[in-house]
C-alpha cells in the first residue's frame, strides 16, 4: 500500500503537467531537449562516478560481465546520449499534425489531429542510456513519462533524472515531465501496471520476461515489443548469389538483435546448388547449423535440428535449416513458428513475391532484402522506441509516432442532430 | 479446465481460417454478405420462434421489460439487420489499400498495407443484433470472429450463427469464420480474455460492468468502448440562440446514449440571459435539472447538484449545471469530471475556439455542435463498431479501419545491411 500511495502520488504530478505539455510548442520542447544535452555534457564526470558506484555494487553482488558492460557508461556512451538528444531535436515534431479532415453534408468540418498519449510509464532493464532516450522521445511528442529503470542502476538513473529535471526547469518546461521510480520494490512495478486513473500506457522494454510479466499483469494499455524468430524462404527461383548475401548479412551481421533472422528455408529445388555455397559461407563465418535431414545430406558437418530448434531465437551465430517442397510449406511453417516480426523471401517470381507479401502475417515482411532492415532508423524514421510485435496501434519499428493518439476536432457553426 | 479446452478449440479453429479469410477478395466478402441477408430473410419465421424462446425464458426468470426489450426481435428488427448488411456491402474494403509507401536511399521501398487484424472475440450483451452486425463487421474485413453474447439470448443467437455458416459455406467462406460460444458457463469467458496464442483482440460491447471486468482480468489486448460524461461549456461569447439549440438537442434528442450531454457549464457573464431560457427549454421537454447554488439563483426550480451529480452519466433526462468564472475553471471541471469521451464549446471568440479544440482531451471535441455527432455513421464511416474511449489503436467513433492493422512491406533487389 506504501509503493500504491507513492505511485500515485507520481500519477497524479504526471497528469497534472500532462495539459501543459501537449500545449508546448516545438521550439520549446526542442530547447528543452537541447538544456539537456548541455547539463549532461557539463556534469559527465560526475555522472560517471554516480554510475562506478552501481557498477562496484553490482559486481560485488556477482552480476555477470555481460549485465555490467550493459550498466557501464563511459565518456563515449555518454557523447552517444548526446548526440541522440540533438538528432531528436532536428525530427519533426508529429503532435498537431491534422492527418485527415473532411466536410460532412451537414457542414461540420472533422478532422484527426495528432496529440500526445498523455502520461507514458516505461519499465527497463540496466541500461542507463533508455533513461535519457525515453525522456527524450516523451519530451519531444509532448507526454509526461514516469521512468521505472533497472534497481541496479538506480543510483545512475538518479542522476540522469535529476540532470534532465533541472535542465527542463531551466528551459521552462514542468520538471514532473521526467519523473523516476526510486524505490527498487518491486511491488511498485505492480502498482504501475494498474494505475488505469494516471497512466495512458505502459511500455516494457527488455526481454521476453519483462514483457510476460506486464503483459499477464497490467491493466493499463500496453505496447509490447516481443521476439523476433525470422526466417529467410529461398524458393526454386531465387537468385543465389543474392540470396547467399542476405542470408549471410542476416545471421551474422548483428546476430543478437531480434531482427536476425533464425531460421533458413530453402527450395528443394535449389537446394543441391544453393546449399554448399550457402553453408560455406556461414561456416566460414563462424556460424553453427542445426539441419533437417535432407539439409545434412548436402552440408555433413550440420548438427541435426530438433523441433525445439524451429521454435527458438537464438539471437547468436546459430542458424536452424530447412529444406521445403514448395512455398505453401515454408508459408505453414514461418505461421506455425514464426512470431510475428520480420519474414522474408528471396525469389525472382513476380506472381509469388506478391502472394508471399500478402500472406505472411508480420510485422514487415521482406522481398529480396535482409531481415536486418526492421529499424526505425533504417525505415527513416530518424527515431526508434522499440519495435512491436503487436497488432493494436502500432506494428513494427515504432518513432514518434507511436507516442502519439488521434482525437477527432469538429467545427461547426450550430448542427444539431435531427 | 473444460471451458479452457473449449475456448483453445474456437480459437484453433479460428487461426486456422484467419489466414484464408486474410486472402479473400472483396467481391466475394461481399457475396459472403448478401448470402447471409438472404438466409435471414428466408428464414425469419423460424428465428422468430427461436427468439420466442428466449424472451418466454427470460420472462419466467424475471428479467425486466426493458432487457426483455433488447432481447426481442420482431419483423422489423430482422429487416433492419438485413438492410445494414446490404448497406455494408456497399462499403469500401480497406484490406488491401498501401497507406504509404517510400523510397530509402538505399533502394528499399517500404509501405503500410491495411491487413486483418487475424481473430477477433467480441463479448457483448442482449441484443441479438449485434450478433449479426459484429459476425458482418468482421467479415467484411476478413477477421475470423469469435461471438459470446449474453446467456439470455443463447437460442437466438445460436439459430443466427447456424444461419450465418451456412449462408458463408454457400459462398465459399470457411464457416469457422463466425463461431459461437455456446456454453453459458462465465468461466469460458475467463478463459476467451486469456487466449493470447489464438486471439488478436477482444472488444466487449456493452455495460461499464461487463468493460469494467474484461479490462481488469484480459491479457489479450482490447479495445475498450467506455462511458461518456461529456460536457458543453457555453462561454461569454456564445450566441444565445445556438447555444439553446445544442443544449436541448445534445440532452434530449436520445438521452440514453453516451454521446449525449451530461453537464452543462456557463459562463457566469452570459448566465443571467442564458440560463433561464435554457431552463425554460429544457423543462419544457422534461428534463430535470441539478444546478450549482449560482444556476439555482436564476433556475429557483433546479434541484441543488451534489460532487456526485459531476461525476455521474445519467443516460437519461437529467441535465447537471454549473456557472463558471471562466474558459479555465470550465476545462478544470472537464478535466478532473469528463471521461474523455466528447466535449463542446459554443462560442463565437476564434482564439478560444482554437484553445478548446487544442486543450480538451477527449475522442471528439467540438465548437458550435451537438455532441450526439459523435458516431460512425454521422462521421461518414458507413459502419460503426462502438466508440472508443481509450488512446491506443482507435479513438472515438471505430469504422471499419479499427478492426485493421498495417503491416510493413519491403520491396527490395538485394538489399543488405551495412
Amino acid at each position: 500500500m506504501a509503493n500504491d500511495a507513492y505511485i500515485r502520488e507520481l500519477g497524479e504530478k504526471a497528469r497534472k503537467v500532462a495539459s501543459t505539455l501537449a500545449g508546448l510548442n516545438s521550439t520549446c520542447k526542442n530547447q528543452a531537449l537541447l538544456s539537456i544535452a548541455e547539463e549532461l555534457s557539463a556534469n559527465s564526470a560526475k555522472l560517471l562516478a554516480a554510475n562506478q558506484e552501481d557498477v562496484t555494487a553490482g559486481r560485488a553482488q556477482g552480476l555477470s560481465d555481460h549485465f555490467l558492460d550493459r550498466l557501464t557508461l563511459n565518456e563515449q556512451r555518454i557523447e552517444n546520449m548526446v548526440i541522440s538528444l540533438r538528432e531528436l531535436v532536428n525530427l519533426k515534431d508529429p503532435v498537431g499534425n491534422v492527418e485527415k479532415m473532411w466536410r460532412r453534408p451537414n457542414g461540420l468540418e472533422i478532422g484527426q489531429m495528432r496529440v500526445p498519449l498523455g502520461v507514458v510509464a516505461i519499465i527497463y532493464e540496466s541500461r542507463p542510456n533508455v533513461t535519457v532516450d525515453a525522456a527524450a522521445l516523451c519530451l519531444k511528442t509532448g507526454n509526461a513519462v514516469i521512468l521505472r529503470g533497472g534497481t541496479e542502476a538506480l543510483r545512475t538513473n538518479q542522476f540522469l533524472v535529476d540532470q534532465i529535471r533541472a535542465a527542463l526547469t531551466r528551459a521552462g518546461v514542468p520538471a514532473d515531465a521526467v519523473q523516476l521510480v526510486t524505490t527498487p520494490d518491486r511491488e511498485a512495478v505492480r502498482s504501475l501496471m494498474r494505475m488505469n486513473d494516471y497512466i495512458d500506457v505502459l511500455i516494457p522494454r527488455g526481454g521476453a520476461g519483462l514483457i510476460k510479466t506486464v503483459v499477464e499483469n497490467a491493466t493499463v494499455p500496453v505496447i509490447e515489443t516481443g521476439v523476433g524468430n525470422c526466417h529467410i524462404y529461398v524458393d526454386a527461383s531465387a537468385e543465389i548469389e543474392m540470396a547467399r548475401q542476405i542470408v549471410l548479412n542476416a545471421k551474422t551481421q548483428r546476430p543478437s538483435v531480434c531482427n536476425a533472422v533464425e531460421t533458413l528455408l530453402v527450395h528443394r529445388a535449389i537446394a543441391p546448388e544453393f546449399l554448399p555455397l550457402c553453408g560455406a559461407d556461414l561456416k566460414a563465418a563462424g556460424v553453427e547449423i542445426r539441419g533437417c535431414a535432407v539439409t545434412r545430406e548436402y552440408l555433413p558437418w550440420a548438427e541435426a535440428a530438433t523441433e525445439e530448434d524451429w521454435g527458438t531465437e537464438y539471437l547468436n551465430l546459430i542458424l536452424a535449416v530447412k529444406v521445403v517442397a514448395d512455398a505453401e510449406e515454408a508459408l505453414a511453417h514461418i505461421a506455425t513458428y514464426g512470431t510475428r516480426h520480420s519474414e522474408a523471401i528471396i525469389t525472382s517470381d513476380y506472381k509469388l513475391a506478391r502472394y508471399f507479401l500478402q500472406t505472411v502475417d508480420a510485422a514487415a515482411v521482406y522481398v529480396n532484402a535482409s531481415t536486418r532492415f526492421t529499424d526505425g532508423f533504417e525505415f527513416g524514421f530518424g527515431a526508434e522506441l522499440g519495435i512491436s510485435t503487436q497488432k493494436l496501434h502500432a506494428r513494427g519499428p515504432m518513432g514518434l509516432e507511436a507516442l502519439t493518439t488521434l482525437k477527432y476536432i469538429i467545427y461547426g457553426n450550430g448542427q444539431i442532430r435531427s
